[in-house]
């Protein structure tokens, strides 16, 4: 195996910022893609003013938290999943462990729920008042109107490279807002919400999985890599590729925005929205946020200034106003 | 649009050699992918002796028959799928009223279910005393004894190409036999279990699902066939290439099995297994069952020849020793 002196971990959104300096210092001492990707998105889950991904994620029509997650092993091609999973503390954690079963390692529900339960996995109530606040107001301003309450869909998907150029990738996210009880999107499936092969590349992906999944975008992406693109160059054609598709053919796309990273640990990031931001961290880069804009065919990538981080942190903390 | 000459269905196992000549039948009489597809797939669903597949389809470890669909329209690339859905009769018909859906279009366990009750879908008790006496017997011989129990997993996918040149792909399954409750392998996953691009053609796979999401197979395959492979040559360059990444990255590689089609209806078929059967029809193919088998990186085929149907109706409807 060729050592190689890079190491490098990008993930969806400024929420994951946290997670990705974590898992950055894990990287430089040398630990290993897995746990690192791990141990970022574990740390998106736990904190509670982030809406859309684990404890404090926004619930679904009912106002129950019904969580997705999911892990690949880019060296083994080992992916475990989890979908629709409620009362579970770190749902990544379950897709983890259920990535090393041979059988059973995409479960769903109840049975989801009675096997990591059976399996040690933490018990928590995944609503947070504010969580609940939020429901009450947007059921308020919709359902309650007979309008169409989906919006926000902001899945954390971290992807990691080690300094044994090994690659993961894991996702988690509490799904579309105000979805139907059972809604499952592209996070906890393969090749639409991730995709990750150690001997290319890893991407995974944020918006409506309902579109996500008609392009099977983490994976082609993957394989655009490999046939010699470089992460921006795969990012950016196959998103607007797959926008083009689905808006010439489907009528209408949906917001679609990826983060990849090659196994050289260079990387790319494409959106079809405005201010789509991601995390990342490499050996040349200290840990830090990025906004991207659109641009034609192009993705144009800049750092998040002061300002917005700061707004960024008085928004989510802010208080909600039912 | 251009008007075809063509039309073709192709389908996974001798099972649906039925629902692919009801479906040619109606592809032949100007009828569209979609309704082809679907009413392919309703007849193995119905047909109580397949045990793999809708009513009197095999249960989980529980004794419960969980059943997962999926549909995909291959010209606006509309999916709908359920996954982990019990006392249903037709889940193939909820993915495809999913699949009309914009958003929660992928639904799974009892979410699915309220859904599909609301909206009129047809309750039924999936499990049959045939299906309950296969279950008790391999209880019995294996998971009494601390033994694994996985064994068959044949699930039907159907590929059509109309008249018009619109192709869909219609799957159904009851999953791995045994399977731990919500337990969801690559039959509702987008780009694994299936997919479709009318432009193109679109692939279906049946096999150990853990193991074909790990490669996402049936996208790969259409990825090939639009690159100008052959359906034959997208079909086993694509699953040995797996199997190859399987053996050496994971250390074993399951059950693999696909057929394809392309908009021109010319068709393929690969396998890792022995008889590994399919079913076909096209304008030049009268409605016929198929046997292949591998011989290194290719997989022969040769018809069906009468022995081994009546053999297959013998066996399927044969007393269940307890």
């Amino acid at each position: 195996m060729t050592l190689s002196t890079n190491w490098g971990v990008i993930a969806t959104w400024r929420m994951a910022w946290e997670g990705v300096a974590e898992a950055a210092n894990m990287l430089q001492e040398s630990g290993d893609a897995s746990s690192a990707a791990v141990l970022a998105v574990t740390c998106v889950e736990d904190y509670p003013y982030y809406k859309s991904v684990g404890y404090g994620g926004l619930p679904n029509e009912q106002g129950v938290v019904e969580l997705d997650a999911a892990f690949m092993d880019g060296s083994t091609l080992a992916i475990g999943a989890v979908a629709s999973i409620r009362d579970i503390a770190n749902p990544i954690l379950v897709a983890q462990a259920l990535s090393r079963e041979r059988f059973n390692s995409f479960m769903v529900g109840e049975g989801a729920q009675t096997w990591a339960f059976a399996h040690g996995f933490e018990h928590k109530n995944m609503l947070t008042d504010r969580a609940h606040q939020h429901y009450l107001k947007r059921k308020r301003e919709t359902l309650d109107r007979g309008l169409s309450p989906y919006t926000g869909h902001d899945t954390v998907g971290v992807i990691t490279l080690d300094q044994n150029q090994q690659m993961c990738v894991a996702t988690s996210t509490s799904g579309l807002f105000m979805k139907r009880p059972g809604r499952v999107g592209d996070s906890p499936v393969s090749g639409s919400g991730f995709y990750a092969d150690s001997q290319i590349g890893a991407a995974t992906a944020t918006g409506l999985g309902e579109d996500l999944m008609k392009g099977c975008i983490s994976y082609e992406i993957v394989s655009r890599m490999g046939r010699g693109m470089s992460p921006q160059q795969a990012a950016e054609s196959a998103v607007y590729d797959l926008e083009s598709q689905l808006i010439a053919r489907f009528g209408r796309a949906g917001d679609l925005s990826v983060v990849c990273m090659n196994n050289h640990g260079e990387y790319g990031a494409a959106t079809t929205i405005d201010n789509f931001s991601f995390s990342v961290a490499t050996p040349a880069q200290a840990p830090a946020v990025f906004l991207t804009t659109r641009e034609g065919k192009h993705t144009l990538i800049r750092p998040a200034d002061q300002a917005w981080l700061d707004a960024y942190l008085e928004r989510i903390t802010a208080e909600v106003i039912v």
